[in-house]
């Protein structure tokens, strides 16, 4: 793209109030608007680097069979009186409304519901299971304070995958499935190497779930990490029957701040005992689907890796999601030659399927490179009089900034 | 893929409170589910079918030069009340919620107030226009009633795009690109035989905006059609002064009911004077950006397809928007011999890159080509011992009924 055309434009500053540095970065660089505290809009870079990370999460959920739905946002209180979690007494942080004629709806702040009662007309026998189910759709959380950028946002995208098995066994082999699924999403994303596979609550049934947890003073939560095993506690269930459980002595552990990307949940027979999602065995006889869920949220991935690679300078995206995969730079000249051989070559990357965004804008060479750093694209390709004179193009990699000349006819 | 994994089944009968046809077809083929009145969640066949739609609008919106975004549902009344906009009195279908901690918000029944908002940051000068932007996004309409299935839903997926232009002539030429876009788009999605760009009302800001009406009985509206020139006239504006402006008698129109697919709107100054979106032009003297909008709901096209083309065994989906390409089906047999020569033939067709979906159920011959009719994938192959005895598949075209028989070794 080129980026005379690209709608929006690097800013010096940020809204006053946005103190996040995930949202004031990402603000800055154009990816993304403040609607409101907890609400952001995605401009065309930030909205090509979410598809991105949404990409990678699709290809893992659809290899371990996953099927992609779409439900809805309006929620009707029947399924939810069902499993008690339609009052504001119980769940806090629903938003909700009234329709017209009548009756009061919520804004899905999560899908076990609304899918567990789907899956009713099409659950019958254990000839129907397993199955995998998972969307991406849009969450509403009425969150009390939402300082935290796209890390924590009262609206926001999120991938949700629910398992539906006919037994334990079933549950636990899937289940340790989606977990290696999700090792190889943050690993795909560029979180990898900071990103711990956390025990946490599991609630009433399930002695742990499973947080992905991503080391960040930005984050939220406090961690306990064995970094020589990879794994993490959760503060919150830290004590010492779970340090024998893990096999792991306490002083061992290295407490850190840490935000939750992912997490996954075995939810048993909670959802299917309320909505009565049966399926007969081969006897004929009826059971409750054990049902397991797992979320990611693509925009808080997003925000953190703005938090974790970022300098002073702007961000640093790793190349499976960066917006493009080439800043491809035409420095200003005299004669129109730089401006001819960039316009080639752009046209020679596009032909190529290399996503390059060329910047063709009359403007300083300093402009040009701060805005660059700020977007964060993680290849520069700067053509100018001088690399010309050598028949080359200068590369920079933003992330090491190391430069090389090369040839431009070998690119 | 294969239709013992898919975890939809068809159902003989839809809810009894589901009045309309094309939601009807849609929950008996398995392609939605309805949540609430006019609330619909898409299954795996329909968000596929939805994906087709939007991929080919996408298309076509980049070809004008539309930049893709993603604004919030979510939306702050301030931006709203500057056009006048937010009170329930004059804008009868908002739904609207409360913040924790305090404050009221609505959910976007359509982007104009925000985008020229965000449009403030970025555009100042001449030289930052012309811009178009669009997003596919959910809107919610709090609708009195809802009883046409996903053709006027509660909450429903639009794209909507915004034009900005200097000038009214560029705004008119661009508007009259996106006419012939629009134009593009219904031409291929199946429905450019049925559709008619129409005269409607132009509100306060032109003399009329356009229609894209689609004739069908299942349509709200009421327009009135010249057949030879494909041109139509909505009731709302049909007087003297219209005809004469369109040079068309009103003899030669005929009364149609038909559904708007889309519009395209010239919106003046409107939003740019209510919101202060100026620019500067050479001489350094401001005006206000001269806005357009079009829209079209993806959801609203599939139920328009679905009234359309259907018969009495169920849908009929044109190739461009089928959620599969082929439907391969494996009649039963006694030796294995059609399960492997059709297990051979999906292998060969997904490696080429044909999407089909293959019924290897254990089911009677009556039961695949019932459930084969009503999702109305638009090619069947059919294998069966009868079929391999001349190394053949049967060929069914689900539009015209039509039957060949193709060669194994040549699909």
């Amino acid at each position: 793209m080129k980026q005379s055309q690209l709608f929006t434009k690097t800013r010096r500053e940020a809204p006053k109030d946005e103190v996040s540095k995930n949202a004031q970065l990402l603000i800055r660089a154009g990816f993304i608007h403040k609607e409101m505290a907890g609400a952001y809009s995605f401009l065309p870079l930030g909205l090509r680097t979410m598809n991105k990370i949404a990409g990678i999460i699709r290809e893992e959920m659809n290899a371990i069979g996953g099927q992609e739905v779409h439900l809805t946002a309006l929620q009707d209180k029947k399924n939810w009186e069902a499993t008690n979690r339609w009052d504001d007494s119980i769940v806090d942080i629903w938003f909700k409304t009234k329709l017209k004629n009548g009756g009061e709806v919520g804004l899905s702040f999560t899908h076990e519901e609304p899918l567990t009662a789907i899956m009713k007309n099409y659950i019958q026998s254990f000839r129907d299971l397993p199955k995998a189910v998972y969307q991406f759709q849009t969450k509403f959380r009425n969150e009390e304070r939402a300082k935290s950028g796209i890390m924590r946002a009262r609206e926001f995208l999120m991938k949700d995958l629910y398992s539906f098995n006919a037994d334990e066994k079933a549950h636990e082999e899937f289940y340790e499935r989606a977990k290696q699924a999700y090792i190889r999403i943050f690993d795909r994303v560029g979180l990898g190497g900071q990103t711990y596979v956390t025990f946490a609550s599991g609630g009433s049934f399930s002695r742990y779930s499973h947080e992905f947890q991503t080391i960040t003073d930005a984050g939220e939560d406090v961690i306990y990490v064995h970094e020589g095993k990879k794994i993490a506690v959760n503060k919150e269930v830290l004590n010492d029957e779970v340090l024998k459980n893990i096999g792991i002595p306490r002083s061992e552990l290295v407490e850190k701040k840490a935000v939750e990307v992912g997490n996954i949940f075995s939810l048993g027979t909670k959802f299917s005992d309320a909505l009565g999602l049966n399926f007969t065995d081969a006897e004929g006889k009826p059971h409750p689907v054990i049902m397991g869920c797992y979320g990611i949220g693509p925009g808080r991935v997003m925000g953190t890796i703005a938090e974790i690679r970022s300098d002073e300078k702007g961000l640093i995206w790793p190349e499976t999601v960066a917006p493009f995969a080439v800043h491809l730079i035409a420095l200003p000249d005299k004669d129109g030659a730089v401006k001819k051989a960039a316009d080639d070559l752009y046209e020679r990357l596009t032909k190529k399927g290399v996503e390059a965004l060329y910047d063709d804008r009359e403007a300083t060479a300093g402009e040009k490179f701060s805005d660059s750093d700020l977007i964060g694209i993680p290849t520069r390709y700067v053509v100018s009089a001088k690399t010309l004179a050598d028949d080359s193009v200068e590369v920079k990699d933003r992330l090491t900034g190391k430069i090389e000349m090369r040839k431009i006819a070998t690119i």
